[in-house]
């Protein structure tokens, strides 16, 4: 539709309509099939209000024929039969699911990401689906934190590139084509800072660390085409985002340029009320559309009171029809008013949900998300042994995540029978233990409660395991956290395996000593405690469809790990929060002043991660030489090349991550002791050995000054090049 | 002096001496007697610059004689014979100790610190000291961090009436009285919000936060005259607070109306350059005086630098100047022109420090400064019973802090030697376990080796507890932290009682159902693993010279206790940083929804601490009355009164504490679900009941709003009358 017409239209509409096409409601509202998250209540709205809602959120598990009917019958009966937008939760699959994004994040690698948005989209826009609430690009640096499992992690680089290339890949160049998604990049801004790592908590963070760490990769994922933007459940100064007026229009909009349609996130708007800052839901309708939120998730405010805030003249009608306007932009961009089923092909739909070629990139992304974080030698694992795999992951189908709602656990195989169909191998499975203590309550669960581990099939399932551990040669554990120990609203306290199964793990290391574990898990946790017990631990997060058998492909060495952390693993919870790119302070410890008190330290913990960001091991190992640099100067507008040479050392072809940090020794403000600016993947034979060289450049060293302009200054920096964070392989250039 | 006198004083001084009067050392540079913060490197600085140093820091423990020697001696050399300053860190008494501030903050008595600040005053004025390094005012919420010890705790209203009242207890109405101090507010700003506890971290705070929150008590200080202002070792907006100008002179200066002198923390000056926005030291030398930092403490950077900066026109001579004018101001303000051994008297230092009147306020302090968290029924103890005490506190004289650095443990009596001379009581003292375990490294210690518990020394000592455990009616655990867990750089990711007490607390526990714990402790503690397992808790703190005495006072009933945390005692470090007034988020955790999962909780723990802010039993319980209101309506100019009764149910006398919160139900920015505003004590004989009132008016309602200004909004509030921050006694009123 050409723009003048679009304007038409807009001017033709009455009143409830514009108002209309500003409210979202959930699917099941139309019809019985959704997910619902955050407290739903009695909207007290009309029919009418619900029937021109312009936007509906959380349909799709059911395929395609229910949103083509729900669009018919929809349009049909609105005046001006103004095509709804579907919108969903696509956060790492349709019904195709590949790793969850943190998992992705280890990757390191954006083009498989691509990649898996990619086939996302086609998968979601094949079933009539035209929006996704992804990708989630808040920096996360507390493991507390449930919703880390969303994230890509704590690193500002990597953050970047990935929030980047999930745009590209749900959006492709067309958003009018038959298998693109429009992106939603959320949660703007600072969600992933909640205090205490509790869910929807306050956020405390100074205006320069917002600016310089928590926006690049809003602003990447903006700037890469984002169509959308939601708010988060937090305060910025204490004010909730969703009616912020600066963070929305003076930052988003006006600093960040972006232009495209802003969303609360659920009933956001409607909780303004309970952050206290408006005292009824006229205020928060108020306070929201004039910070610039245009499309109001569940909360109805916008519906119950726009009208009266427009006839009192406390918003203007100009207000609503901006918001408005940006709605009817994005439904024509989405090619809504010439087709508004695009891309909808139920043919289509049923050939490529979960077809072969997917279900493989759902298996290359798994394989390469996995992270091995020891190695002594016991994986990958030999043939002609006898080995026991056991724990509560060894038969289970939910290997999904939280946030994978559109897929289903059905065509997901258990480790087990994937493992049985594995040649020459002497396997036995044994449940071990429960995923969580007998008890639990599910899914809110507040477990203060004691272990029982004398239930009866709790004991029966011990004896089992613990008679196969001490039988077989080698054992595989396959355990971890349960699938609704994160995400959304699932903050814990305490970020160690559970309890139960730490014991199990406990009582087969002592009758074992070969065992390795396999690692499920939503977040970074602390395995201080287990991690000299076992040989080996390979973390496999939540692996989405076709993890159990990317699982094998790796325990057996027919593909080799080769991901790295994206998000340290502390040493224990006491350390949270905790990232590698901190600042200096003033008084560091350095090995040299270990013994001393007055340093910035605990007294009864490294400050460092167990295994910090960027560390991730392989079935081989490598050298890398010291850093040989083009010119240890750089100007302006030059460049310098740093290169190392990366050696192969043992009788295993493998890949390594080359990771380029850059320290800037003084600037105007503080700047963190390193921090990620390019990375690059060397696959060598055994014995071979490669050049990986980096190009350095002025921009990769501009910031938010002390003055808050952006650039870079004048002096000396220090660059690393290594395979984790964690690396001293130093070289150190100026910049003139 | 007059002004204009003072004024020809700077004009004759040589650029040398000026820059001289700017810096601070070490006493021990001068003898060899004093206590050592932070790294001490070679300053490369001639016997010259030594030796025109205008002010010293941490001289005095050996007593004025040798003060009045060095400024003898020092005078005499000096050009102009311009008197030094002595500084130092009197934090909670000189030779008397009373209890570390934390402590006092427990007390709720304003009154009480300031006589025990009067105290320490007098004693270290007789001794010929000028300025102690007092109040440290920094808003604590994470326990992690060692260095809550010194502060007064988690709330606002609380730390800032503290400070005040030290402030003036410390300087009375004349800094040229013999017996007062000069006292330094430190440290500006938001220390106390290192990021994960970590001393001398990064903080993360959003600048309503630290206007709101963290700045009140550094304003109290300063409106109640405090002489000095100390910086801080955290950086502000990335920029370390001794070289930022914006917080120095735009804040501090400006908004807040500092007139006095503003001193570096130890070598903070120089630590600029290891926080990495100086290239080097003369960089930091410019950034700091530029800021208006008047003295270096410790660094040298002024002396090294600033002649040099002058010539090269970085910094102009009239900005040292200004600062030399303060700090010859402060020596005025002092009278030490007129007396340079201002307050020092050989014979008054011997009468005054530890005489018995001083013990007797101490002993008194201690009293009121120790929390009941629980008690079912075991304390008070009775007479008749056998009582085993046990723990590595039985006999130990460790129990002034690791602040009390100008105090000595030979007055100390230990807990035994007191419970000795008591008549009546059978009690026999076993010391049971060491208080941290074998081979711990102290001071420095990252204790992460297992704990050995079999050598020989530690299962005898076991033994004979557990015998005498099983043997006695009742036990008294006297357990806790190590005087050195606690303080500056001592910060624990684990904030238990170490682990070799809690086994042999748990062991006790199970031979003997009677146990009382007498907890000594900096911080607050996580006590939920043992809480159950004990009948009492006591928390003693660092109680200071008469901590022995004033705990047998309190154990024997002869007094009640009466103290009231100052900060949370939390669940577990996983909720670490914790306070009670916290912002109510949009998805607030009601009893209603407590099996709801989309709401800001952890699944795993309960979000409020175990022992909340205000909680504190005595031995006799009290009824609370509904609240009545003079009116519901506040004008702004009015006032209005709410009333509760108090009765005393049980057979004891007892003192209560009762505590005014306030909510702002809806304002501009969120505000805290409860914020302390007024409280009030109240002793009541057995069976007696009392009113209590306050006055609310439109003052307390302020804060800092939406646009920065300071102001109260109309609407409407609740009010709170309770005896801790969990009270749900209830009324409303509303502004007009």
């Amino acid at each position: 539709m050409e723009q003048s017409k679009l304007k038409e239209l807009l001017n033709s509409m009455s009143r409830k309509e514009k108002i209309g096409q500003l409210f979202q409601i959930m699917g099941h509202m139309l019809s019985d099939d959704a997910v619902l998250t955050g407290p739903l209540k009695d909207l007290g709205l009309s029919d009418e209000d619900l029937a021109l809602c312009g936007t509906i959120l959380g349909l799709g598990s059911s395929g395609g024929a229910q949103l083509k009917a729900i669009q018919e019958k929809y349009m049909e009966n609105h005046p001006h039969h103004i095509p709804l937008i579907f919108m969903v939760d696509v956060i790492h699959g349709y019904k195709t699911i590949y790793p969850m994004p943190l998992a992705m994040g280890a990757t390191f690698s954006p083009e498989l990401l691509k990649e898996c948005s990619k086939m996302a989209a086609r998968e979601s826009a094949a079933a009539g689906l035209h929006v996704t609430f992804s990708p989630m690009v808040d920096l996360v640096r507390d493991a507390r934190w449930g919703r880390v499992v969303e994230s890509t992690g704590e690193d500002v680089y990597l953050n970047k590139v990935m929030a980047e290339s999930t745009v590209q890949g749900y959006q492709g160049d067309d958003l009018k084509a038959e298998d693109t998604l429009a992106a939603c990049v959320k949660h703007f801004a600072g969600y992933g800072a909640a205090e205490a790592g509790r869910d929807y908590n306050t956020v405390e963070l100074s205006e320069h660390t917002l600016e310089e760490y928590y926006m690049p990769a809003y602003k990447a994922a903006i700037d890469a085409g984002a169509a959308m933007v939601m708010t988060s459940f937090n305060t910025i100064d204490g004010i909730p985002t969703t009616v912020n007026k600066r963070l929305m229009r003076d930052v988003l909009r006006e600093q960040m340029g972006f232009k495209g349609v802003l969303i609360s996130d659920f009933a956001a708007i409607r909780e303004a009320v309970m952050h206290g800052v408006c005292a009824d839901h006229r205020e928060s309708a108020e306070m929201a559309l004039k910070a610039g939120c245009d499309i109001d998730m569940m909360a109805g405010d916008y519906s119950r009171h726009l009208s009266e805030l427009i006839d009192e003249g406390r918003v203007s009608e100009e207000l609503l029809d901006e918001s408005v306007m940006r709605i009817l932009q994005l439904k024509n961009d989405l090619g809504l008013f010439e087709n508004p089923f695009k891309g909808l092909d139920l043919v289509k739909e049923k050939e490529l949900c979960l077809c072969d070629e997917h279900k493989e990139l759902a298996k290359k992304a798994a394989r390469e998300s996995f992270v091995l974080l020891k190695n002594e030698g016991s994986l990958p694992v030999k043939k002609g042994k006898k080995i026991a795999c056991i724990g509560p992951y060894t038969d289970r189908k939910k290997l999904l995540s939280s946030w994978a709602i559109m897929g289903d656990e059905g065509p997901v195989e258990t480790v087990k029978e994937v493992g049985e169909r594995l040649d020459g191998y002497q396997l036995s499975f044994h449940e071990g233990c429960q995923i969580l203590p007998e008890g639990t309550k599910m899914p809110g669960f507040v477990q203060l409660e004691e272990i029982d581990y004398n239930a009866d099939r709790t004991r029966a399932m011990e004896e089992d395991a613990l008679k196969a551990a001490k039988e077989a040669d080698e054992v595989l554990l396959f355990m971890g956290e349960h699938f609704l120990q994160s995400g959304e609203a699932a903050s814990r306290t305490d970020i160690t395996i559970p309890k139960n199964q730490v014991r199990l793990l406990e009582k087969i290391c002592e009758l074992n000593d070969n065992v390795s574990l396999v690692l499920f898990t939503g977040r970074p946790l602390a395995l201080t405690d287990i991690c000299d017990k076992v040989k080996s631990i390979l973390v496999v997060w939540m692996p989405g469809t076709m993890g159990a058998a990317a699982i094998w492909d790796v325990l057996t060495g027919k593909y080799a790990p080769s991901g790295k952390l994206p998000m340290s693993f502390p040493y224990n919870v006491g350390q949270v929060p905790i990232h590698y790119d901190i600042l200096q302070t003033g008084r560091p410890l350095t090995p040299e002043d270990a013994g001393e008190r007055f340093v910035s330290k605990y007294l009864d913990a490294p400050n460092e991660a167990l295994y910090p960001f960027g560390h991730g091991l392989t079935y081989t190992d490598f050298s890398i030489s010291p850093i040989t640099l083009s010119s240890d100067k750089l100007s302006g507008d030059g460049e310098i090349t740093a290169e190392v040479v990366v050696k192969n050392l043992g009788s295993a072809k493998g890949t390594e991550t080359l990771q380029l940090y850059i320290h800037d020794i003084a600037a105007s403000v503080a700047r963190p002791i390193k921090q990620l600016k390019d990375f690059k993947k060397i696959t060598l034979e055994a014995g071979e050995e490669g050049k990986v060289s980096f190009r350095i450049t002025e921009p990769m060293l501009r910031f938010v000054r002390a003055d808050y302009t952006v650039g870079s200054e004048k002096g000396h920096f220090n660059l690393f090049i290594g395979n984790s964070s964690a690396t001293e392989n130093k070289a150190s250039f100026e910049l003139i």
